[in-house]
């Protein structure tokens, strides 16, 4: 079989794009996470320029990969210099990789006009800069950056900066299309004749998708002979993104039957995209090629019909085979073979034919169909789970609750806008409290954690990272349902509760409450008896 | 100059796409849009299966259009049966347009295991049905569904199809890639080879994005000779949609130099496509193509030092062309020149170098800094201006609000939650309420509007149809800012305004008093003086 390297880069190019952030801790799960799925070279920071990223690097030395390489990415030295006293080329290496990414200039203009030397020079910079990264070990791959522009402005000089890399002891040459302007039938041209000027050198692809050709371009040089594809699993980067990776991983394993994932099947492409999506939080849309919600919905009266007699009348492939699943919006028939796999994870020996596992998905789905999702809150999705088999015990009961905000506020030297009272029973045992707070969800959070230290000391270290709101029909307007996302961290861990209700204060509540009681079964504490 | 015709299926197709649904009103507005965008061909809908879409046509006949042609959608007659006794191709005829779309089947599995018929009479019903609606006057195109699909299987029976809506009297031949399945390289070849085929025949594409190729594969048939492309807008659409109209528009006219908007400019591009998806209640991914808000979003420092020295070393086009702003999201460098040609829509004389400009250009940037997006809230933008330039005299000040809510709820009875009590001074005289709701933001506006009412009769009218939220910076967790848009109406028009807060109930105040100030403004209601 065909081989194909994927190579992403959603943790170095992809958190260029606009919203897109990484904490070190997010930056080593997504690491883990790519290199389950299968890819071949992770491109993870630029600890030239960026000490978070170093220090990236040097904890990443601990992870042990299966598949992966990972990549540190840098600029060539600086003109002028050498690269030996470069403090960026220095820093790469001090972040030893196997693999460094070297990005240099094959356009003229950017040569001239942007960095502000002599072609020469640049020439030198690249030749220099790499051969200074080989001797310390580490493989090449050099990034030309612009390397489409530049070939269509002066191909010699183009081709000549891919000559520096190969001369500076590079490996591999990956050509950039860097604007994301090129039609894909231009990309394939270039690509071609740039193979068959440098016969037997791995040639590698990375498009941008300024005109929603990131993915076709980067088939279309695949089909032109390039062996490693560059690109962001969900297409986070610069302006309009990267080539999206899952898309391109998608059509190489079921339209060309190339293995790009190490050997690993694509049916984890869907989770492990989902995944990347919550880390980075970031919404997928619907419609994403092979691994949005949508990808595989048919709404059509006639599409669900045929898609209902044989499968391909409608769909291009399977929707397992990249773990996907098929949706019909009409006639609202849920997929059953998700979720028992999502029951499988809490409670494996669950029998699929047991009447309790009937009525559990009989709850699932009344759940969803109120708007409950639970594919980013696994945490309360769990604790559904271990109520439904009674394998859960509650911590505490609420009595009641109340929130009173009010405009101008009782206490104008505070920032609060509203009050909360939350009254508890814990083992026999009540207790009332309030707090203020920025609103009335705030308030709400406060009060609870408040109130239930006293019982769980180990509340005191947890604390929220992450609030995020959904209405879910807008049509009903202020009286609208609302879906409620909260994730929670004690420091270590982060789990995310969900709550949906008519009343945001309510929806909250839910998700709040299941996050606490989320945190204590995980911690093995014995609720109080009632 | 070389012309390309679009023929955009949003209020069809695109009502297909998961999420997706438009009201009469909203296909009017659309097709307004579209109209005054330049596109040649508006498919709005199917008259023969859905009676909404056939009240659409009788109201859509008052409209006068610039350059669009409206064309309604419509299936081939059943099976065994008289085109002339079809139910659904008579009310085709009565939806009086001057292009019909017919579909039919291109695929023999299709028309032996789907449709279950003969291959023969699938050809009949083409031609017959075809043939009764030009016999009414109509001009025809003929959507060949599942065409790729068809050659790849049997290209003669695929060709069969074409010929049979030929002797049907079609005028055009629209090759559908209905699974969006294929390469590219797969669409252009079997393109090419059915344009020699049928030579003087004009021919469309019609593709979908299940690999993420849409776009490149509607580029793809262009180049192969294609003479009309259709697709939606933003490409809405079945299971990921079709081909997105935006960037066929944008690639057509910025790269083949292809006039596809009869004659008008594209500036009016990112305008027209955010315009629609207010409609459609549907957010544009900041990474789209030419329209998007990340379009040209330049982040990584190297890219914001490059495109300030030259713009082209990090833009493909210069984003004026489509009417959308270069965004230096590092340096938090705002685009005045947007902003100035919102400011001119509310005061046309207003001069760009006053003062007053000037400080007005400050306190938006100051807004929008805080979180104040106005794209899609231009009631609230109006009134921004008015205040800044004192055009505007407040029709009521809030004493206080309270809002104060429960669970229990104090009346177990009622759907409510909480309860809001709004006390408000109106031209010396004050006046309170109080009102209940599911939630605190349903109880307020309640509250505000019944306070209200006896002052101003004519907000009993008002109503609200949707309710927004976002959280902006997730960080802060409960106490994240939130955004808040608010769209009303008095049963003609619709007006949306926002509010951003820490507190949630304090921005849905903010945008529930702009919306009232709103409406009394637009009825040129005097305000009490106070």
């Amino acid at each position: 079989m065909h081989t194909i390297a994927l190579f992403d880069s959603t943790l170095r190019d992809g958190s260029q794009g606009e919203g897109i952030s990484f904490s070190v801790e997010d930056k080593l799960k997504v690491v883990k996470a790519l290199d389950t799925l299968g890819v071949a070279y992770i491109e993870a920071g630029n600890p030239g320029s960026n000490p978070k990223d170093l220090e990236f690097f040097r904890r990443a030395e601990q992870l042990t990969l299966t598949h992966a390489t990972l990549v540190a990415f840098g600029s060539t030295r600086r003109k002028k210099s050498k690269a030996a006293d470069d403090p960026n080329l220095k820093n790469l290496v001090s972040a030893k990789t196997k693999v460094v990414s070297i990005f240099g200039k094959s356009w003229g203009l950017h040569v001239t006009d942007v960095i502000r030397t002599t072609r020469e020079e640049n020439l030198a910079m690249i030749r220099d800069s790499i051969q200074f990264i080989t001797e310390s070990g580490s493989e090449v791959f050099f990034d030309a950056e612009h390397y489409f522009d530049g070939y269509l402005d002066d191909s010699e000089y183009a081709k000549a900066t891919l000559q520096a890399a190969l001369d500076g002891g590079a490996s591999t040459l990956v050509l950039c299309e860097t604007r994301g302007g090129l039609l894909p039938s231009e990309v394939a041209r270039i690509t071609a004749e740039t193979i068959k000027a440098f016969p037997g050198i791995p040639i590698g692809i990375h498009a941008h998708d300024d005109i929603g050709c990131g993915v076709a371009s980067s088939i279309a040089a695949v089909e032109a002979g390039a062996i490693q594809v560059q690109g962001t699993l969900l297409g986070f980067g610069e302006r309009c993104g990267n080539a999206n990776l899952a898309t391109v991983a998608g059509i190489l394993g079921t339209k060309l039957a190339v293995d790009c994932l190490c050997g690993e099947s694509l049916e984890q492409l869907t989770a492990t995209s989902r995944q990347v999506a919550e880390i980075a939080n970031v919404r997928i849309t619907g419609g994403t090629p092979f691994i949005g919600k949508s990808a595989f919905a048919h709404k059509g009266g006639m599409h669900i019909d045929g898609v209902q007699k044989i499968p391909r009348s409608f769909e291009h492939i399977d929707p397992a085979q990249v773990g996907n699943e098929r949706r019909l919006l009409m006639s609202e028939v849920a997929g059953r073979a998700l979720m028992l796999k999502r029951i499988a994870r809490v409670v494996p020996d669950l029998d699929k034919d047991d009447p309790v596992t009937v009525s559990l998905m009989d709850e699932l789905k009344q759940l969803e169909a109120e708007g409950y999702q639970f594919e980013g809150a696994e945490s309360s999705f769990d604790l559904v789970i271990r109520r439904h088999l009674k394998m859960y015990k509650p911590y505490f009961s609420l009595v009641h609750y109340q929130t009173i905000g009010s405009s101008p506020y009782a206490d104008p030297l505070s920032d609060a806008t509203h009050a909360a009272v939350v009254k508890v029973k814990v083992g026999g045992e009540s207790a009332i409290t309030a707090a203020e707070g920025e609103g009335p969800v705030n308030a709400l959070d406060q009060a609870l954690r408040k109130v239930l230290e006293q019982f769980y000391p180990t509340l005191k270290r947890v604390h929220l990272t992450d609030y995020k709101v959904r209405v879910l029909d807008s049509a009903g307007a202020t009286a609208s349902k609302v879906r409620v996302l909260i994730e929670s961290t004690d420091g270590n861990e982060t789990w995310t509760t969900i709550g949906v209700s008519r009343d945001i204060i309510e929806a909250s509540w839910f998700a709040l409450s299941d996050s606490i009681e989320y945190k204590l079964i995980a911690e093995g504490i014995e609720p109080s008896v009632e």
